[in-house]
């Protein structure tokens, strides 16, 4: 399947999912579901969701485990977002063309949107029906997912953004905080996938490892929103370093043959679509 | 071993666990995890930790179980106060006599203490030394933290407490308000130790549902910090209220025998202390 269709189709099966999670406009209290449905649905073009089954789908993992991983991730995505664009964070009034969840209702309730999202992508990875055989993956999901979203991931990024407003960093500090800030999560995304297989084995899941990390990487300077790499390091020294994280990741799908294909496409479309 | 005493060495070890949890403060971002930890860190009766200390123990779980689900409940709830206080919210300076974690830092990097302290929690659940004969349990400690603390408990709660500023509710609504945003993670609580302990029966798994429902919503009253309930239903009528619901989920303990006596003298502090 070309990109531009697998990624319209996983973007499609992703939605219905966080459809199926989120609490329902009608339960009451219904002005913070409709906050948190404003702040997940309809939005983006779910790189992280797509990352999550590309990767599962190149292990034979079943179907249904992948959509609990996707969504958790794209949850956990979304409070991110809702909590940065916040007055005494980023203060963003817009967000994909569309006043931003405290602009549309009000900050009390978009923090508590944002808080809630958080809560509930561990949840869907908790829910009660999950297979036995799976119970392991799913506390290592909520780990994983845990130690990418906290003061050592996405949190612990924002944290450090902060405190360097103002300040001229080094290159390698400025990594360091897009690596935490974006590169965590779109790992864990690629960990997600290798998790909900249960076939994988040790090589596959270290090969799976550095594509994910190589991807982070190369995915943070995009996601940040901001083009401070190039201004510092040079266009043409982007695009070098942006090139070789590639190689490497594409290197590390070796092992899956044909099944990674998928993979590769959207390695090369996540690095490509800035340079 | 008389209550006080019992609540001092619950108190001193849930905060050596927490003290273990939580990052160090000299790890970066510094500043993030002294925010963390002094929302956290010295502070309160931990009533919460207790409530799982003494089921577990009425049950016979492993210490080290009980450390790790009494650590991610009152994590769960330092991440409530720092939302809760933050401007957005209630706007209040001081916590405990001391300056809120906003004061005392800043606004911005309290909302992502709160954040992390919610992710931390559920890290501390999956934490991958988890002995694989308890991962099942694990994961249904996942589970219902994160219904006690979603958008159908505690951010619920306070987000129908916000919508109802300034209206006149029912005293039905009241309670309904207060059971979400104190009384769930209460519930929660006990049903933690329950499930730390491998051997529960599922009948006093059904006995103990019902004593953490009762003390929860008698203690909701306690915890929401204001005495509503007394000024709606007279102070008569409240104290009755207490006490049947205290009768209740004493005769819940019923089945623990002697096991079930620190429970009960738990239960009698927490519905007496304001009554």
């Amino acid at each position: 399947m070309p990109l531009e269709q697998l990624l319209e189709a996983y973007a499609d099966r992703v939605e219905k999912a966080l459809d199926r999670f989120l609490p329902s406009p009608d339960v009451e209290p219904v002005r913070l579901h409709a906050a948190m449905r404003y702040a997940t649905l309809g939005g983006g073009k779910r790189i992280r969701a797509a990352l999550v089954y590309a990767t599962g789908e190149a292990l034979d993992a079943k179907s249904e485990h992948l959509d609990a991983a996707a969504g958790a991730v794209e949850l956990i995505h979304a409070f991110s977002l809702v909590h940065d664009d916040l007055p005494s964070m980023d203060d963003d009034d817009l967000r994909r063309g569309r006043p931003t969840c405290h602009r549309q209702f009000d900050e009390a309730t978009a923090l508590l949107a944002g808080d809630a999202l958080q809560t509930l992508a561990f949840e869907v990875l908790a829910s009660s029906d999950v297979d036995p055989a799976i119970i392991h993956s799913r506390l290592a999901m909520v780990k994983m997912l845990a130690t990418a979203s906290g003061s050592n991931g996405m949190a612990g990024g924002q944290a450090l953004d902060i405190e360097a407003t103002g300040q001229s960093l080094e290159l390698e500090q400025l990594i360091g905080i897009h690596e935490l800030k974006t590169g965590a999560l779109i790992h864990a995304a690629v960990m997600f996938g290798a998790l909900a297989a249960e076939e994988e084995t040790g090589t596959v899941h270290d090969n799976l490892d550095q594509f994910g990390r190589c991807i982070g990487l190369a995915g943070s300077d995009l996601a940040a929103n901001k083009a401070t790499f190039p201004a510092i390091m040079g266009l043409q020294a982007a695009r070098e370093r942006a090139n070789s994280l590639l190689e490497t990741a594409l290197a590390s799908l070796e092992p899956l043959g044909d099944n990674g294909r998928s993979l590769a496409d959207l390695a090369r479309f996540i690095v490509h679509r800035h340079y």
